[in-house]
């Protein structure tokens, strides 16, 4: 099949090898794949990961075991876990310490024309969710994942740094569930764009200390350091960034103003299904780009463009 | 009067002006004060700090408004707030955005024939408490601190990073209160007089992953590091250690096991007192020498020997 590899580099294979099921698993033919930060990282040597990346995607079942599964489109749980240690039967195999997950850690990804995952990872979608609101799904699931963490009250005062693809889920996210938050970056572009969807933007070097909460979403280690120096004493940071590098950093602001730092990472599929069934939350708006998959480097350089949001790619 | 003074460089002064209260402020004798990770830090250039420093003090009033402090032993507060702000309303006067904090922020501390604080801050002692037991009230109540600020679990795995003063002091207290916890550190012979006094002890390197809280008291960046890649995926972090240095870190893992870091610095009087006044606990072991002001140089030096615990100065 034709598949977008990193092997230290990033480039098109038309003669990659079509996914083969192990038991308890199906093939999905990708309909569309959104690119994220983590697969920009990924290409910086995030996670050392070889293989195709990708983890973003909607699609339709091609072959399973499970017969009311085939033919239905689907968008996918990517952390393939086993399902029978403590961490899956809590209902967190995002953090089953065999897992893989798809496109980041030992298992092909969904810049490619078909992808494996297990049954039990794969959720038929409403007819009322698009495929290009569905692309979504996983990167909404992650902004969910901070409710799921942490109480947020509606009195909180909320500030996410950062105007890019997750900055402005999460922003979007608060938002539609009717938390008061403000988003905070560096692209005036995006910034109007986010005002018109309804968010309360500044730029970020107008942001005053003083935040009850402070989520980072900006992709880079100094992120962190902005986040610290805006939330109160006693406040909370949420950490969604992953990024490759160390950065210098001095913890004494954390301990000194007490503060709680909560890493963020994958959320849950339903809630995130939920929220976008009803057609009332509709991030279809950020989509900046869709590319043929054999433009896919193409579509990574577009999607490294900080005045994009969100590029899709159609395998 | 006699004060250790750091101005660039630690040194004895034997013509520093005696301390000016303002209204509802003491006048304090210090009779014992003890060097704590942070004054060392200070000498490194932590907060800028330039005056005498020293916070861990017992002492004896001899001037104050309130007549019924004059004459009485006390330890101190070490955060001199505002006592009118929010924060101080909310009993988190070590919050206030105005506070002075006694040798490290803007007041002259203990390492001093005399020192002032307001009269809010003196806790006047029960004769069950000796001056040895006394000068550990202020690290005692920044080790109390983690309980006011989450909620230990009796089965909760934790591991105290850091065989040094405050590591001691905050396996000792969770000793004491009832919890299991594992205390690492480098140094034999310091482990060795832990397991003395009842404490579970370990070599550092020899801690495996997977506990669910642990407590970096390490006092160097590289505590951080550590702690994150011990406590399992979802547990919890607690920062006591402050140090002057920046250090290269990755964040990324925070983010991947979503872990909770909690920064944790001073904590309130009243538990610490009441743990140590009926003399079930005893952090007296701990003192490894005392010095006279005069010598305050030379204890500096035996504070910074990683072979010893505590250091007193007696002015």
């Amino acid at each position: 099949m034709r598949a977008l590899v990193f092997d230290g580099k990033l480039h098109l294979r038309n003669d990659y090898p079509d996914p083969v099921p192990t038991p308890g698993e199906s093939i999905v033919k990708v309909s569309l794949a959104g690119v994220c930060g983590t697969d920009l990282e990924i290409t910086r040597g995030y996670m050392e990961y070889r293989g195709v990346p990708g983890h973003e995607f909607v699609g339709r079942v091609v072959h399973s075991e499970v017969a009311s599964l085939v033919g239905k489109r689907v968008a996918g749980e990517i952390n393939a876990s086993c399902g029978i240690c403590n961490w899956c039967i809590d209902g967190l195999g995002r953090h089953c310490p065999t897992r893989t997950v798809l496109g980041i850690l030992g298992r092909d990804g969904a810049f490619a024309e078909y992808l494996r995952l297990p049954n039990a990872n794969l959720f038929p979608l409403p007819d009322s969710i698009t495929d290009e609101a569905a692309v979504f799904i996983e990167p909404f699931a992650a902004a969910h994942e901070i409710f799921e963490q942490t109480h947020l009250k509606r009195t909180d005062r909320i500030a996410v740094l950062g105007d890019g693809r997750l900055g402005a889920l999460v922003a979007l996210a608060l938002h539609w569930k009717n938390f008061i938050a403000v988003v905070a970056g560096h692209h005036p572009g995006k910034l109007k764009r986010l005002a018109a969807l309804g968010l309360q933007t500044v730029t970020a070097d107008e942001l005053a200390p003083g935040y009850d909460v402070v989520i980072d979403c900006t992709g880079h280690s100094a992120g962190f350091s902005s986040a610290i120096a805006l939330v109160r004493p006693r406040g909370r940071v949420i950490l969604k960034s992953t990024a490759a590098a160390a950065a210098a950093m001095n913890l004494a602001p954390v301990v000194i103003n007490e503060i709680t730092v909560i890493g963020s990472r994958c959320g849950r599929f339903g809630p995130a299904i939920d929220a976008l069934a009803d057609g009332r939350f509709d991030p279809q708006p950020l989509i900046d780009g869709t590319y043929a998959l054999d433009d896919g480097v193409a579509a990574f350089a577009a999607a490294a463009d900080k005045s994009k949001f969100k590029i899709v790619i159609r395998p």
